[in-house]
């Protein structure tokens, strides 16, 4: 499948290094901003521009719906999923509120939810209506996999022609979190019982069954962790595949990705196994309280920028990281230098 | 000295009772946006609205010198106070770019800088020119402490009376982690050693000078940690005088306080000591790569927001940590409800 994904472009090394050469002429003790100036630095990479701006954001919500919900993995029923779309389009979502605070463009695609998710404002982009249960069969075919890559490539593309410097990516899509528990279990090598938590709150039963259904559900799928665009179209989702799409889109046209929480993260290493040149895009916003979020992170060798201890998806907690990305950007392009602003710049 | 400081209204239970019960009706899995959630609680309790507001928010960024600069305890020369307040008038400093980002009204108050910084927009309320060097004599007079602290008040009044709802509190003084060291060790009892950092940046025999310097310092003067006002006269600083005073003129007024890192912390620990009903109007923006740090906040219970390895100072840390507080109001005042949205609420 390698040809199906070309080459990423490196991030600018010298546009970086100009970044990072200013940011020790500006007006406070070197390193003193702490995270905000290898962030800075990493933008202008990602950018290619030495005073790199990333406003405004683009956030992008994939809905689709997973087969494994049958097999009462989730605190809520599947219809939750396309309520919540029409949630996303009425306005009501965290995702909205947090998106209007930071002058976002907000696009919700239908890459696969169950039932007719009609009306303005959603993107139809259905590839199938949810994924096959991959407890008793694949969640969908290698070639619907690309299909919904290609969802998350083209709504990518929309975003940044409509003129947005950076992307938020985030998903709804009850059961959601078995998923890529499953995905991350079979990436990682890592065992089932460590990485599935209680998504949007299942109890302690409900738990046991969830890490039960996932260990049988991969023994008898047996994907090749090799493989990924397998791993995905056995194991699903269709919002996943189009994160990912998204991702390797966004990389390609040079703008900073936010990573939101566990199943954003799952998406992210996916992508990065189809195109490891991805990794240098990768902004990851926060540590999410669901269980698998801390091994699909150290997979990445990745530290979020936030920890609160949130466990919503939509993309919730990337558009709360976005103001970070915002700061560190007029960092770099309105602070005075000691020269200009004739400050004392060493030891007495 | 308790009859100076009036004692502070209790935060409104009522409303944060409100706020809470609001919170688990909203479209969203409960708990699911983390420490948003207690977030938003208490800035209805503090504000006494169930659906609070903290925009627009004032940054008081209070600048005072430190006699005990003389003893080689900072990477840069006492002259770099006059220049960063200069710097701050003419907005190039990272308290300001961070200040515009959040759309907030800045006031920088002169309580005590060595020369003088005339000019339009620095709000002159000298105290004295710099404390007495705390190594060989008291850092002010007990008068002096209260002078300050009133100036703290005013600068808090105005920005209220301004229509200020949250505020953010700053400082510049060189040298003022070595004043802030020695209050947290008299007002915690924790050993000196374990307190010092490297403030600004100085090297491994500036950081063992600066602990001889704290620890022969703190036992000639002495002081009584029971004795919060007879600590801060003897120790300083100035601009430590006056954070505190406009923390607890802020809660007076119901308007909740971002403290930003080492300084402010230790201003707000002494603060507390003096008005103990302070601690409730307290919100901690970020927790500093300072080393005395992570004890002010232990001190005070303290689990900050952010966590970004920050050690600049000038409130730039809560500037950064207000995004939070504003998502977390237009998380309770503009999210949709189950019942509202039309959302199944629980379990299958």
């Amino acid at each position: 499948m390698s040809d199906a994904f070309s080459s990423l472009p490196d991030v600018d090394a010298a546009c970086a290094a100009q970044a990072a050469a200013h940011l020790d002429t500006l007006t406070k003790p070197p390193g003193s901003l702490g995270r905000l100036e290898p962030l800075a630095v990493q933008l202008a990479g990602i950018r290619g521009e030495s005073f790199p701006r990333v406003s405004p954001p683009g956030v992008l919500v994939f809905a689709a719906d997973h087969g494994i919900a049958a097999e009462g993995v989730s605190a809520f029923p599947q219809s939750v999923t396309a309520q919540m779309v029409a949630n996303f389009v009425a306005g009501g979502a965290a995702i909205n509120v947090f998106a209007r605070q930071i002058g976002a463009r907000l696009e919700v695609i239908d890459v696969g939810v169950a039932s007719v998710v009609s009306g303005a404002g959603v993107v139809d982009e259905k590839v199938r209506a949810g994924t096959g249960n991959f407890a008793v069969e694949d969640a969908m075919t290698r070639g619907e996999a690309m299909q919904a890559i290609g969802v998350g490539q083209r709504a990518a593309e929309r975003a940044v022609e409509a003129g947005c410097r950076c992307l938020i990516v985030g998903e709804m899509g009850i059961a959601n979190t078995s998923a890529s528990s499953a995905l991350l279990a079979v990436l990682t090598g890592r065992p089932v019982a460590e990485l599935v938590g209680r998504g949007t709150g299942i109890d302690d039963a409900g738990l046991v069954r969830k890490r039960a259904v996932i260990e049988a559900a991969i023994a008898a799928r047996a994907p090749d962790a090799d493989d990924p665009l397998g791993v995905l179209a056995s194991l699903g989702g269709l919002e996943i595949a189009a994160i990912a799409g998204a991702f390797m889109e966004g990389a390609a046209r040079r703008v900073p990705l936010l990573v939101d929480g566990f199943i954003a993260t799952v998406a992210a290493l996916l992508a990065c196994r189809l195109a490891p040149e991805l990794r240098d895009y990768l902004i990851f916003a926060h540590r999410s309280h669901e269980a698998g979020h801390g091994e699909a992170l150290a997979a990445l060798e990745a530290s979020p920028l936030l920890d609160l201890e949130l466990r919503l998806g939509e993309g919730s907690g990337a558009a709360l990281a976005f103001a970070l990305l915002e700061a560190a950007c007029r960092m770099l392009s309105e602070m005075a230098t000691f020269e200009t602003a004739g400050i004392s710049a060493g030891p007495a």
